[in-house]
């Protein structure tokens, strides 16, 4: 049961976002361009990353949501998204993003434990600057996506049908005020 | 130095703002809300909040920040701010606000860590849900914020004078795109 008295028609940030509108709006925003955009890093990577730093994190609710996007992105390729929950180092993926997902995974204990090796390794692979960037403020973001949603006990489905529905809706729709206004319980 | 080339006038958080624009706004928004707002905690409380959590991770550059800010809140009384600091029970603060700030200490471990009789013990103290919500996403955005700053290594001042201009700069104007925009390194 959620700590504070949220809408449980809406699951698991969705209630939050709609109990504090004026703070959904600037998450939002910052979840679209973080995890939407298509310059440099592709929506794909983003959303690996974010899968990544929420499993690391134990937020069931953050690494089902973010994963089931990844795997429709992914054409339904859920063993990607699973290995790099599990581990990056093994992932079938590019060495580029092996090494920023390194980096997601340090920043995920602290931002001190980025060191300059792994920004060495993340640019020899083909990272850029911004790469960078949005790869440290990714993780960074789901250290407070992850505890905004657990900290205060968020609803979180069982149902793993429901994430599906809702990744290709935030998919097709993105990140917008139909996060928390359409009420069902997904 | 930093691990992106940021621009080296703008110290801390504000180099990274100003390196990644889009991102920036949002960033500033949320802040503008969390720790400006006047409805339930008081911006005092927000910026206390603030503080502890930053000095819980480490991150040197935001509990100087944010214990400057809250130090002019509270007509220069530093005692204060170092006691939030370092341990919130014995701070000469209300029973409210350190009720508060064991939720805030545990949402800095995880999110998972805050248990109902934290919740109880705020409540107790006289604190609403949103006063609730808003600590735990007040906690959450520092882990957040602090993971940026230090897994970019930003630039951080030593000198403790340039933090107070910056604070009297913030406590007027709020945290706006002024924060990123004003080249001087403070």
């Amino acid at each position: 049961m959620p700590h504070i008295a949220v809408n449980n028609e809406l699951a698991g940030i969705r209630g939050l976002l709609n109990f504090r509108p004026e703070t959904a709006e600037p998450l939002g925003e910052l979840a679209n361009i973080l995890l939407k955009d298509t310059e440099g890093l592709t929506p794909t990577e983003r959303e690996l990353i974010a899968t990544h730093v929420s499993y690391l994190n134990d937020c069931f609710y953050c690494h089902t949501s973010h994963g089931a996007i990844a795997c429709i992105y992914l054409d339904g390729d859920k063993d990607i998204v699973d290995a790099v929950r599990i581990n990056a180092e093994t992932a079938p993926v590019s060495n580029k993003l092996k090494a920023l997902l390194a980096i997601a995974g340090k920043v995920q204990k602290s931002g001190k434990a980025v060191e300059p090796g792994d920004i060495e390794r993340a640019r020899n692979a083909g990272a850029t600057d911004r790469d960078i960037h949005d790869t440290v403020l990714i993780a960074a973001a789901f250290c407070m996506f992850n505890r905004y949603v657990d900290g205060l006990a968020a609803n979180t489905p069982t149902d793993l049908s429901t994430y599906e529905t809702r990744a290709r809706q935030v998919a097709e729709r993105g990140y917008g005020k139909h996060i928390y206004t359409t009420k069902t319980n997904v």
